[in-house]
């Protein structure tokens, strides 16, 4: 390495908040995995030693049958795993609120082809009442097709779905001839959730296809799509290049892959940021004016707040609206946060409100 | 750092082929600056302060105009720029073996929305004159609408356009009612060879967008589109998010860009890759049987051996046949091919060429 | 013509039903206009003396600066106008009920490339309140940018909205800078209903770009989409075009056109259509067991019949459930709808519910 | 029928040129068969019983085992057709002369999201030599992966194919695990051609699905996709919605083909087109400065005229420019045109050609 390196730190690496867990950098685990996986030449595309390994450790989590697709992003796994899972004539079945409807500019639509069917849930959650005002229509060619049901985990609204709730979608989705998807951009904090192995809430109980996510959950970029049933799933490798989602030099999306996976890292992360979520919430509930609106599951905190509050907390914290009419707001906790920065927010909080 | 690291090298690091500049991974340099840019918060989305400071570098090299999208991929980059410079009714002029004709996987015309008129032309360049083999039908409503010329730098035939050739086609395209692309996957190399600044062959001579490649120059992951004529492009940051290519952690993408970029590891990189096919080509033109096939521009050498040889070579380096009918095969320097592996193929290339 | 034609007729054609406006055949003052335009040639793609004479008569009704583009069907013109409305990353926001979200297998997202924004309306009609629902997010790259209001006239549910409430909704959603598409599948219903002309609802009241409907108002097949601000709208013959809704034999879609617009056919129809509507639920209204669910305002009549009624009276006469859930079915009259077709029906409606 | 009919000739009937097929109108036989299908009403989206006998007219043209999707055009029905035998990643191959390469706007790609692989072809005639130069790439994922070959009976230079021709392509398609379309917009003047009934060159010979053209032949308006292999082709009823190919008064469409079809209007109209064009060849080959430059197999004649030529012709007689670089014209026969046409424009040509 040169003396002269171009790039200095431009920012305070001593700053964080409570935006996203995407506002964080990447775990320094993460970056040793790529240090490793650098040096020589490998195949470019995916036929490196770090996407074999993949495979085998992605199989130790989701069973014998998995097989992991490497791609940049979330929205490039959902799209990816929904093209894959259904014909160009299928739609989707999701909840108003999931990331694939609100939060891609339409990419499951325009790129995917895919037509969305939704229904409103307060909590995040589908429910087998809930599929069935979508799951009608088969056979009718004025109607898209559905085909999947697409499930987040956890949800957008921090809660988590026990295995048992996943059971029972996925077996009324099988019934009636649909397949399961479950966007698991924060799959390891589920698991974290629940106490229970990834294959627990998965494989387990039915879910065909995963979009496992990686980059919330510390890596510099990249998720996965992971086939959990063969059958319900078709060429992907095809798909991905089309979809703009083949990285060449994939070893590196593997290798930060493997550091979170082949050890405890995604786990001791996702526990971390939950705990953190959690101390928040305890620091703060019960303060008069403020209202948690939402079980906290995972690593965010879901409130509301009297008009004005949190614009003044903003001055030295960030974090984002959830839904400006109620003045609902979301705390988001990351790998990297600490008991201090909880500690320091929590007291912002109570400052703001207790007079 | 832990001790209990997850991830250790699996590959050979000291073992390079010849089969593409994709193979290689990153410049320790580049490693360098993410690890600068890491820790702490920093706004997603490219609101960041690398992602900031990328664009002043940019402005330094392409013009005050510039504007720069990091993305993830090339396809990417390709897709996205052609978007953005046409409405849904247009069409890209381009030659034939352009990777967004043949590499893709249709991703163009399928994600993009867009028809590519094609013309062959054995060196990889357009010209004045194929342009015009395409550039008709204006207003022909059954005619998909000709609006972007697409030109590789260097050409997927590692030749490099001079200033004047692409003068003279932006010059023709503009008086058409054309914008021009460029897909700079290899744009390093080619200022390397042409020994001109990046702006000399771009903004200078009327190319209105430009996909910047970073990945095949020693990053991680990670190009940019750069818009030099703000006029002949719209709608990239909502284009980006539905074409599934803006990143969460940018500052990631564009501190691997500063390293390129600010400072000289861009040209140092490619200079030297140059070098190296510029070595080989020297090492082994003139040996009995073997037919040198395109100018040396870049960092490939495109050669015809007799049958037999290629596949013999291969078991002990690796590299792509180019066109199986006639026996062509291509050989790709990378950034850190050195001169002993470069001395080591060629002497095995003359041992099997020389009885 | 020659004697031995291979076509007789196969079906009865003093047959009719209460399923849809599309069961009915054509006017024969519609085949007569096509046997007007019929012998000879005329240049194709329509540039012919019928289209050309169909500018003049559309401008007629809608305004100088109103300009047609003949197409095949409803959902073609929807598409179409939808996409000539709005960039690549547009939205359309409209009600859950509309046709462009219900019965087009998601030609709007997976044809157009648009996402619509939904929200839902009982009395199938949008209101400022309801807009504003989903116009938000301007400038979010992570939102499908709403550009587009479309409504529909008369609505899904039989319902018409007047000029005032169509004033207000433009003008509001002009000021937000959104134009406003009607789809107007039973745009002359709703003439007749209001008693108005054609203008006093669509280019006097602010709407942009209108999807006038023919066929179920007599036509063998034919629609028109009608810009009436040019501004609003872009790239229409090629859209045209590449959407397959170009007909080579253009003058027989304008003729069918003229038909109905250079002279009151089009109103004729639409009025009895609706007077056979109100005869309908004049004849019924009232009788124990039946619930009329919509206001009647052109020519569908909404009931909700008891368990079982509604199967009996299919074994006679044809319609459609509307909402199975509920018992919702709907009766719709056509332009060839008698007095005595409805009055049998609603002898057997009363036949069934009055012991 | 009022009186006062809106519609009058606007038109000179007894005015024809040799432009198109396309802008002849509609043969008497076909208006007649409109008004046997009109009246009453018939269940709309093809369970009519014109669409339910179609079939069976179809099967016997076809063999049993085909089966008929009535569209609007001859674009629609090739997208759709196409899009029925691919999966996403799906690619064509086809001359570069074909229609859906030269003149749909680009809706194979941008619609039906198909890559077309094209190959020059100076007859229009695709070989087994030319499909593989394109037929390779299979497996890997950086290409639009070859699934279906199309051929156009006639092709697009008049040319026809005969029944070994085909099955010499459909042969090697098959062994490629490859699926073959034909484009018969022109398919009734190939079997007037060949003097063969429709299915002993397609079914017979392997061919899978069949665009069928009727509006070239005397309809108004309405093509068919006919299914020969039910296993080549998958979605067709969705598809045809989606790509907005769905006539609700389909019994007009399936009346019109049955005119063609059940009798032999679809043989007498191109027998007759055919034989126009034979006879204008022979009236002016062997004069002075004419070149034919194709075979006259079908209804249209190509030839080069000298400069100015075909300018004077136009200002009496309409016909186009077919490539203008050099000078060659194409003159289309059409249902309709008769001998004393034919003799007048031969004779205007000799006239022009002859000082």
């Amino acid at each position: 390495m040169g003396e002269d390196v171009a790039v200095t730190t431009l920012h305070d690496p001593e700053s964080r908040g409570f935006a996203s867990d995407n506002y964080a950098g990447a775990h320094p685990e993460v970056l040793a995995a790529i240090a490793a996986a650098n040096g020589g030449h490998q195949v470019a595309y995916g036929e490196d030693v770090y996407t074999a390994r993949l495979q085998e450790v992605m199989a130790g989590h989701f069973g014998d049958k998995a097989r992991a697709f490497p791609v940049f992003n979330g929205t490039g796994a959902n799209v990816l795993s929904l093209q894959s899972m259904l014909p160009r004539w299928g739609a989707v079945i999701c909840v108003e609120t999931a990331h694939i409807n609100m939060d891609e500019n339409g990419a499951p639509e325009r790129i995917g082809g895919l037509k969305l069917l939704t229904v409103p849930a307060p909590d995040g959650k589908l429910t087998h009442e809930l599929i069935d005002r979508q799951a009608w229509g088969f056979g009718d060619e004025h109607r898209a097709q559905p085909g999947v049901v697409s499930i987040t985990q956890t949800t957008e609204l921090g809660t988590a779905y026990t295995p048992g709730e996943i059971a029972a979608l996925t077996t009324h989705a099988h019934d009636l001839g649909l397949t399961v998807h479950l966007d698991g951009a924060r799959i390891a904090n589920a698991a974290a959730s629940l106490d229970l192995p990834l294959r627990a809430f998965t494989t387990d109980v039915g879910v065909d296809v995963v979009s496992f996510g990686g980059t919330k959950n510390g890596l510099l970029y990249g998720e996965a799509v992971v086939v959990l049933d063969p059958a319900a799933s078709a060429g992907l490798p095809y798909l991905r290049k089309m979809d703009m989602q083949l990285t060449s030099k994939m070893r590196f999306v593997s290798a930060q892959l493997l550091a979170l996976l082949d050890g405890d890292l995604w786990l001791r992360s996702a526990q971390h940021a939950n705990a953190m979520a959690t101390r928040l919430r305890a620091a703060v509930e019960g303060t008069e004016g403020l209202v948690i609106t939402q079980p906290t599951q995972s690593n965010a905190v879901f409130a509301i707040l009297p008009a004005g509050v949190a614009d003044r907390l903003r001055t030295r914290f960030r974090f984002y609206d959830w839904n400006e009419a109620t003045g609902e707001v979301r705390w988001m906790c990351a790998f990297d946060t600490t008991e201090a920065d909880v500690d320091a927010f929590a007291a912002a909080i109570r400052h703001e409100l207790i007079p």
